[in-house]
This record gives C-alpha cells, sequence and structure tokens, in this order.
C-alpha cells in the first residue's frame, strides 16, 4: 500500500501541474515587470513592480516543491513555455490601463486556479499553497485606478470590458491547447474534481469569481 | 531642544537621500527584470529575477520609511530619475554574464552605500536597513556562472573585469552629478562622517569592498 504522499510525489502530472504554474509565475513577473513601465506615475510602477515580485514569490515556492517531489523545474516547466508566450504575446496591454486589467484579472485567474489545484494535493502542500495566495493585496490600487479613469471617461469601460474578454479568451484558449496535448493534467483535474460533472462545477465557480473582480474593476457587463 | 528622531524626520536632505536609494531600487527592478530575458536558461532566469524581486523589497520599506518621516516617495525620487536613468541607459548589458556583473557589482555597491548611510540614522531605522541587507543570497549564483563561464574561456574574464570598471565609473560620473546639485545629501554625507577625511574613509572602505567582489567573480586585475 503506497502512501498518498508517496503517490502525489511520484505521479509525473502533479510535476507537470507544478511545472505549468511555476511557468505560468516565471512569465507573469517578467510581463509585469514589462508592463509597469506603462505606468503615468512612479508610485504606479511599484505599485505593479510590487505585483510582479509577489509572482516570484510563488515561483520560489513551487520550484521548491518540484524539487521536494524529485522533479527538476527547469524540465516541468518546459512543455508549457509555448502555450503561456502566445498568451502573453497574443495579448500585449497597449496602455496603462489595460496593463492593469491584465494584472488583475490574470491574476485572480491563476489565484482562483491554483486555489482549487490545491484541494489535489497533500495537506501540507495544500496549506503552502494557500498561505501564499494571502499574501496578496497589491492588487486593490488596480481596482481604484481603472475605476477612477472610467469616471472620468465612461467609454473607457466598454474598452476595457472587452479588453478583459479577450484576456480570458486566450487563456481558454491556451489552457486547452496544454490539456490536449498533456493528458495527465487534464485527468489529474478529472480525478481531483471527481468527475466531468466535478471540472464544470471548477470552471462555474472560476467563471463566477471573474464576473465578480469584472463588478470591482466596474467592467460588468 | 529638539529629539534626535524630531530632528531628523525634518532634515529634507534625509529625504532626499531616502528618495534617491527608493528610486534606485524602482529602477533597479525594472533592469534586472530586463536583463533576466538575456539568461539563457529558466532557471537562470528566475534567478536573476528573484533578485530583481528583493530590490522591490528594499523598496517597500524606504517608500514607508519616507511616508513616517512626512515625505512623498514620488516627490521624493524625482529629483534623482535623470542621473539614475542616466547610469543605466549607459551601462545596458549586451550580454547574460554582462547582465550578471552588473546585478552583483551594483547590488554589491548599492547595499555597501546602505550600510554606510544607515550609520547616519535614527537607532531603529538603522536597524530596519540593516535587517533588510541581511535578506539577500540570491547573488551566489552570479559569481557561480561568471567563474564557470571564465574558466571555459578565460578571454571572457578581461572583457568583464572591463565592463565593471565602466560600471564603477558610470557610477561615480552620476553620484557626483546628484551630489553637485543636492548640496543637502552631501552634506548630510560629510557631516554624518565627521569631515572629508571621513567620507575619504568611506569611499575606501566601499573601494575595497568592490575589489572583495571583484576576486569573488575571478576578475581581478
Amino acid at each position: 500500500m503506497r502512501s498518498h504522499t508517496l503517490s502525489v510525489r511520484t505521479d509525473p502530472a502533479v510535476i507537470d501541474l507544478l511545472g505549468a504554474l511555476a511557468y505560468g509565475e516565471l512569465t507573469a513577473f517578467a510581463r509585469l515587470a514589462e508592463d509597469a513601465r506603462l505606468a503615468p506615475t512612479l508610485s504606479g510602477k511599484a505599485a505593479l513592480s510590487q505585483m510582479a515580485a509577489a509572482e516570484i514569490g510563488h515561483y520560489a515556492l513551487l520550484h521548491r516543491e518540484i524539487g521536494v517531489r524529485g522533479g527538476d523545474t527547469e524540465r516541468a516547466m518546459a512543455p508549457f513555455v509555448a502555450a503561456i508566450d502566445a498568451f502573453h504575446d497574443s495579448t500585449r496591454p497597449s496602455s496603462w490601463l489595460e496593463g492593469l486589467v491584465k494584472a488583475y484579472v490574470g491574476d485572480g485567474l491563476a489565484a482562483d486556479f491554483y486555489r482549487e489545484v490545491a484541494q489535489f494535493l497533500d495537506p501540507s502542500t495544500k496549506q503552502l499553497v494557500l498561505d501564499v495566495l494571502a499574501d496578496t493585496g497589491h492588487a486593490d490600487f488596480a481596482v481604484r485606478e481603472v475605476r477612477t479613469a472610467t469616471a472620468v471617461d465612461p467609454a473607457v469601460a466598454g474598452r476595457l470590458a472587452l479588453w478583459a474578454r479577450r484576456l480570458v479568451g486566450e487563456a481558454l484558449t491556451q489552457s486547452q491547447r496544454v490539456f490536449a496535448e498533456r493528458d495527465g493534467v487534464a485527468e489529474l483535474i478529472i480525478d481531483g474534481t471527481g468527475d466531468l460533472a466535478g471540472v464544470a462545477a471548477l470552471l462555474k465557480r472560476i467563471t463566477t469569481a471573474h464576473s465578480v473582480r469584472m463588478q470591482a474593476l466596474g467592467l460588468s457587463t
């Protein structure tokens, strides 16, 4: 009889999942740091830079976890480089506000996905992931800045709502690409949620949380 | 009679100094994040990104400190934007190794300067600055990578040593520009060290520490 932890340690799909998350964090860092240059003020630049820095904290956690499980972070990330790079290349913000919406919406979607995935992991890893996610709060400034801008010019809200829809669409496209190529990851999520109805419920929870964020930004449609 | 802390709180030169350090950290973050793209491996990219993230931690500390002293971070940074941007614009790494040397040498010089300046501040701020500086250690990988590269091709060492000299030269040029424009900062350092002999001793300590770092990199000449 294998212990649950040992079984997790040796499941290549878990390493895959952690590798995908790790590369996601590493790229989120680089893109947020780049988008911070669009900031009209130095404090805006600092705020987005701080969001970027938080992503690297998550990366460090995932890197350690992959090592504990006997994996190699670089190898674990490799299969997901193309899909995640494609997401970012197709969603380059052309303005500071687009950058903020991407940071807030993207960070939120990623965090929700993390929280769901944490449920499939052994208790200590689960707690570690949830603890890291509790350490956010840099996103409030994004909400404030976007709400201020849309209050000044309501037409901005419509354009940003479209932009947010495009972000979600591209995220779904690239996720499907990953699931199609990596059967193990798809199975892990199906097994974790119980069945396809469980996967649908997971997607519903993530979609609902996204709508709440869009309302917080004042971009609900 | 004013307390030492109150006197520090109201001294505009201290706000100037903290503002210069804050903008230095903010730009170090952005430039390191940018230079991380030169990394030949994902783990190298992650390591340099983690150095960048540490700079933002320092920025957050300085921002809080400026606020406690009744200053505004954005206003405090403004006078130093031109000089610090000029330093980075004139020292863009053209390779991964140049990026690593800049990160290691630049981070080291900045940390030494911090430690010196911390001596002029009130005890609680001094301790805070020293605590933050103790939280490094991401730089070891830079040393390893540079030493490995120069072992493979000794000619690389000569070119990197020249590059490091250029970095120090540009840092001095821009520091002198700042001191010429902001009398208060120069006076603060002269008062803090006691007199011009004290300033000379400070520069000597920083130069010696720099030589030790160059030896660690295997670039001593």
